[in-house]
């Protein structure tokens, strides 16, 4: 399914997004490493074939962390449309979930930061 | 939905489950309210409509986490089969999504712990 999406190239040290962003991408890292900030704290290290950003897809709440390329970074481009037709169609007991799951990672988050 | 579902009636300070047990059913909370634990450290608390208890139903892994009746509680008990039911045919993406989501609640309670 990844053949068609679209790739994006962040030099190290360059940023993905910010902290209170608004979003409609998520992204998959094909070849780098990302750090999650909040503030200046450094909350995670990602590395490839990991999903980040697929939060804002969900809820639509801006980015709670900056993604930050640690080193040059090839990510693949989720648009918000793909997670959308994905979504389509399925049970709304699993959307709520999704839902759910959300804002447990953000209410962390605020504790977190 | 819910019509056909069992109820529990968990007494005040009764447990609904401990940190590290295996979990085959997610609760909803009907009337009452639910404190979560991490040792003797209550980090949440969740009041009527709240769904709990559905991370282990996803990934299969120990709960993260104490769950203690603050009042009189009456549960909606969601088995595993329903939930099963529910993803059975959603798109691979979309259950990937809720196991990543479920991995960051834990890493980060993990965190919080």
């Amino acid at each position: 399914m990844m053949d068609f999406l679209d790739r994006r190239v962040v030099h190290a040290g360059g940023f993905v997004f910010k902290e209170g962003d608004s979003g409609d991408q998520a992204f998959i890292i094909q070849a780098g490493a990302v750090e999650l900030l909040k503030g200046e704290t450094v909350f995670a290290e990602l590395s490839a074939n990991t999903i980040f950003g697929e939060m804002a897809l969900i809820d639509g709440a801006p980015r709670m962390a900056t993604a930050r390329a640690k080193t040059e970074t090839t990510l693949i481009v989720i648009p918000r449309s793909v997670v959308d037709g994905k979504l389509k169609g399925v049970d709304p007991f699993v959307t709520k979930l999704l839902g759910i799951l959300v804002q447990n990672v953000r209410s962390m988050a605020a504790k977190l930061g």
